[in-house]
């Protein structure tokens, strides 16, 4: 793992690390916020943020004003890349930006050739967390969250682990992958042409058959561009009556699907994860 | 003046316009940020920022998470583009980013072609606040602060008009320009071979014969890579005995040239010309 830039910030360091993976099968950058509680032999908990279509490990830590929160927490941030990259990395036509790099969409592909990299749910569950247990003071509790294409990944990670995260939210999240269009288009990519195998991947599939209590805390602007077709919120409030989840749901009037929108509320919801992570009973 | 987008965020809006500029002749794009209290007939004082090499009228507003602070005071802040551009414009060599487009310097340039379009100290001080003033429900009161070449830029508009900024700020300006590399290439660009020319475009010379009574805050960081060579904070220091402003310099231990510093500091800046610009008597 190679530190590739360190930048003095609110009191603590915003790193970036290059490591190589072995589940994408390529080199990884991810930026990581470590507070200056970190300095002092504190074990801090972990958020993992999942950014969005065409984003990468520097777009929620330049754009979203978190780190002042963060710092004040104690809260380590971890925002990894949102694809394997490179040029023995497959890629989608140019004009295709909803699929291919920087747009892995945190699954595990399982058609040729983007199963030999587009693995991204197992880099963002196992390998980067293995990776930043061994090299950072952390508590061993950990939330997620994310935005768009991200805030469909962090929503889909936890409902496969229940028992791993101990803190969820998302900022707009593509709510039901498996039939809207950016979803469509990537998800025939990875995963090939059997639709019944994308709904192990679909947030709203997932929690219809949820059976554990989680709680879930989502965001999203009235003004959101993509609401009505790409995001459906209301496809994932209408699969919480068979699940045991709590789920929560804001709406607030005007904003879009920029970062912008993030910054409004990213205090809310790190206040809302920090409080979960350092109390709950695992 | 037109509209190009609106963003909600932080209850106000972050809007970015373009318009016919005639001092620099050619189109020009500039972000306002307009907290709520603008929409219910409150006049609000203006803070003007200014970026530094390389960057835009997005860099402050994305990067620096003043937006928060500024919504919660009620200030509206104008961040112009860092010069003219477009193909019609003139431009230095692609390897010398720092002077040409980009990098105007927030001077008047003397010397053909240049000074067709690179009169961005007019712009920012007379054309660009005619024209927010003219739009926005504005009190009169406004500050100026910047970064690096944008800390440069604001220190001299400044210095040069003592009646005109009630509050003046900047993060890691170059203090010296007229001495130091970057500004020695853009002043030899803009301004020509005359050197006794360029000691009007100078923070250190200007503060040097300054008989207003200015307060002027200054915030560097300890690890700024360029703190020795372009930047020189003791020359600025040196040049206040034979003035009568005050000047406050920070020096924070740790933290670099980058926006990561900006954002952990902007707040007290804010706050800062808030006070200043709804106290001070005209």
């Amino acid at each position: 793992m190679e530190l590739i830039s360190s930048n003095k910030t609110f009191g603590g360091h915003l790193n970036k690390y290059r490591h190589a993976s072995s589940v994408v099968a390529c080199e990884m950058t991810f930026s990581v916020f470590l507070p200056a509680q970190a300095d002092v032999g504190v074990r801090l908990p972990v958020l993992y943020w999942l950014a969005g279509l065409t984003g990468n490990e520097d777009t929620f830590v330049q754009k979203a004003g978190a780190l002042r929160v963060a710092a004040d927490l104690g809260l380590i941030i971890v925002a990894p890349d949102t694809s394997p990259r490179g040029s023995e990395v497959p890629d989608s036509a140019p004009e295709e930006w909803a699929w291919g790099q920087s747009a892995g969409f945190y699954v595990n592909a399982t058609e040729k050739p983007w199963s030999d990299h587009y693995n991204m749910y197992d880099y963002v569950v196992n390998e980067l967390p293995g990776l930043i247990d061994r090299h950072f003071p952390t508590s061993g509790r950990c939330g997620i969250s994310g935005h768009s294409m991200g805030g469909h990944g962090a929503l889909v990670c936890a409902l496969r682990n229940p028992q791993k995260y101990l803190s969820i939210s998302a900022f707009e999240p593509i709510c039901n992958p498996a039939r809207t269009p950016w979803g469509i288009q990537a998800f025939s990519g990875y995963l090939g042409a059997d639709r019944q195998s994308w709904l192990s991947w679909d947030a709203s599939e997932l929690l219809a058959s949820c059976q554990s209590n989680l709680s879930i805390l989502v965001e999203f602007g009235g003004a959101d561009e993509y609401l009505d077709e790409e995001l459906k919120p209301c496809t994932l409030l209408g699969a919480i009556s068979n699940s045991r989840c709590e789920l929560e749901i804001r709406v607030r009037q005007g904003y879009d699907h920029s970062h912008y929108f993030i910054a409004s509320f990213i205090e809310d919801h790190l206040r809302y994860h920090y409080k979960k992570l350092v109390s709950s009973t695992l």
